[in-house]
């Protein structure tokens, strides 16, 4: 089950991602990488720290043909992904809390502090989105608005929090999917936003 | 005699590098840095994805010295470089093509499906740039102008279709040199540009 | 000694790093991300590169405690801090000595060649400002001003150099924190400049 909303989440994440593409007017090779790095990046950067080899996109190269092809087909109707402004919104949440849980699963299975599997989780949400954000030259969205990161750790939290008070993996995926989308939904439609440390100043590091 | 092209390629990878580095008023330090990164920085990459250790710059640290001494050469001639753009822009679609082929070598070695092959090439042929423009904070040429990714794809298909209709590697390697530097020569000339997806929108994901 | 040194250098740079943030208006989750990037990415990269595992801050996540609790503190206390610029200056100084000197020890037991060596020692000391930098959506300081590149190779060739005369590890630390130190107060004080290669040129490669 965690499976097939990884698929959907990945090819949802690559659709967006090649919107922000096309607003640098990236050919279809920059619509294909941005798409990659956005989806699959944030797995990538948590097995590069983790050390945790093959790359998924290694092991099944038909995530990347699935994501390609969503991002490509999303350059072509990018009018109709315009009305679908919402959907995409949902299913990008959907990719955040499920991305999360699939991080924390696998810092889990490594045995490792309870503090990393939450990084692990974190991670795994919220990199792939980073590092679009530094490939299209902007500062990370995920740094100033939203409460994206702030979701990802609640979500991530949930879910050790239930394993550990020994309920099983499965209860705890379904809680944490449940409520990590709940919240960030809720951001979404409140507009909710963490508060912000502002700071001007002319100190030059 | 691929080494021989790939210590001639790294060379001028690093010297135009240093120009990039001159624009944006980098010391010393910083020559070096960014000319390292374009030179070395797509294998090291690709190396990192694929499990790949040691670096190749670790086992044969002469390639630091090499490019480093290029940049700094070239920052010192800067007004001759000038005078050699076109050399340049030569040496640097031999290096996109040799390094492409490089890539798809070693994981054809690592026995990685063909998907991941043509990618392999690709991040060793393209990633360095990204990284320099990354550093340099511009949008990545890579993914705007000139038909560099597609150069790069289309190399390490024809290095990779030979290979399979069992031609052996020497052919696959001359071969996929011609077409790719012929390719990217005609581009250069004729200002080839893929067609761009540029999308103007208020939606912020 | 070295170790203690290591914890201030660290929690130093994480509460520098949280003013970057905020000069970015970045919520509570980006003011840590961005601490713990400065204060653990060198040694981060330099491990990705050398292929060391696991990371320090996966044996010791109490260090992405210590960082976390300082920037978050900063942030607070950003009034004070300000006043405290000077302080904070000569702490940067040290953990860029200090990070170098752990960086070319650890290249050294790894038994590598003395110019990785004295990379890892730089990568160690300055990859961390470099990636602070590239999440801000700045040009790396470390390439434009300061003599913090240098510094940390001048500080790294003194530390191999008294290994290779064999006067032990302790008076090799000992005398490059003092060298490097020194250089590097010196130059905040006298604003020291590397030379600049400058270049203007409408050259796109």
């Amino acid at each position: 089950m965690l499976h097939i909303l990884y698929i959907i989440a990945i090819t949802a994440e690559a659709m967006t991602a090649a919107l922000s593409a096309g607003r640098r007017n990236m050919d279809w090779v920059g619509v294909c990488i941005i798409a990659w790095v956005t989806a699959l990046g944030g797995g990538t950067i948590r097995n590069i720290l983790l050390n945790h080899y093959p790359m998924t996109w290694v092991e099944h190269p038909e995530y990347l043909l699935v994501t390609a092809g969503g991002a490509l087909f999303a350059a072509v109707l990018a009018s109709v992904m315009k009305r679908l402004k919402i959907l995409f919104l949902y299913l990008d949440a959907l990719g955040l809390v499920v991305f999360t849980i699939i991080g924390c699963q696998l810092a889990e299975q490594l045995q490792l502090p309870v503090l990393i599997v939450l990084l692990s989780g974190m991670i795994t949400g919220c990199a792939g989105g980073v590092l679009r954000d530094v490939l299209c030259n902007d500062i990370p969205l995920l740094f100033r608005k939203e409460v994206y990161g702030s979701v990802s750790i609640v979500t991530g939290g949930v879910y050790v929090g239930i394993i550990y008070l020994g309920y099983g993996d499965q209860w705890a995926t379904f809680t944490a999917i449940a409520i990590g989308l709940a919240l960030r939904i809720l951001a979404i439609k409140y507009e909710w936003q963490m508060p912000k440390f502002v700071y001007q100043d002319d100190w030059e590091k």
